[in-house]
């Protein structure tokens, strides 16, 4: 916190649990303004979800990520996509990210390394996204896919990914996210 | 659609709405996997948002972008963003960008680009983030908040800005988005 956050920041004074589904809790917020007034506010509760961007690199530096291609019932339509998941309890955001390479890609990484720790979205999201790279790959065996997981694999190059984020099939906003943690580390190789 | 997503499509039955709140609804819907076994899933409805990175180019190529310094509720914690919010019924997404940079900040802008329009969460989300960049700024009056509305406005750097994604106070994950879609366009001037 800095001096200049003192004439914006709430207090808040309780919360209420509102609805109840598999995936996520709705609740509401109830915080003093930094003028004293008091508001409501709606929350969405969920476990933290982890992204894992698996980058091969060839010999002649040719780079390619794993992708996944499946149907995304928000959108309606099919999503192409870096792995990932809902951290189970118990798991570490890391244990969460290589399970859910291996579950939905079959392949295991030698290295994991964390891009970022970031929220949803955070004006009403409370759980948080762990987005990692991944390196060197191996095949550790197949698919591991839930019974209503269905999950094509695909390698995709990396200017191709960069070309296409934001069109469809590469519409999952946290997909360009994870894009934008790993692009920030190439920024500062431009030419001035 | 391609050839080889037939494995993979859903086919949804019916949807039922489950809970209302001033912001968003939950809804669930039943599908039919490429197996043909049902399934039920939850969604988040929501009115489409808007995100503008307002860039500020001086005349030795410097540049700045215009952000806000705000309270988040879901992540209990200030937070540094481009402006943005939610469209307001009949307006375009272009519409509500240029009225959020106005009302957020007291700039406008003489262009607005569409980067892309995504979708915040593909799993469960149902609406879309319009995300633009915004050039030409001049202030165009005061900021025009909502009474629980307390927003700082500051000029950071585009390298403070790539460096610090991810990073407290830049935690808001379509940030990192927006920043994704913005580097990806300079990631082609990268020397092979």
């Amino acid at each position: 916190m800095t001096n200049k956050d003192s004439a914006i920041l709430w207090q808040e004074l309780e919360q209420k649990h509102l609805y109840h589904t598999r995936v996520f809790d709705v609740a509401s917020t109830r915080a003093v303004s930094p003028q004293g007034e008091t508001g409501e506010f709606f929350l969405l509760d969920a476990p933290d979800w982890c992204v894992v961007m698996p980058l091969l690199i060839e010999e002649n530096d040719k780079r390619r990520f794993l992708m996944v291609r499946q149907w995304r019932h928000g959108e309606k339509a099919v999503s192409l996509e870096f792995p990932g998941g809902v951290a189970e309890q118990g798991e570490t955001p890391e244990e969460a990210a290589r399970r859910e390479l291996q579950e939905e890609t079959g392949y295991k990484a030698e290295k994991l390394s964390l891009l970022a720790t970031m929220n949803p979205n955070s004006a009403f999201m409370t759980n948080h996204v762990h987005i990692f790279l991944a390196e060197g790959l191996s095949k550790a065996g197949s698919q591991d896919l839930d019974s209503d997981e269905f999950i094509n694999v695909e390698l995709v190059e990396e200017a191709e990914v960069v070309k296409n984020m934001g069109k469809p099939p590469y519409t999952h906003a946290i997909m360009a996210s994870a894009l934008g943690l790993y692009l920030a580390q190439k920024f500062f190789l431009l030419p001035p």
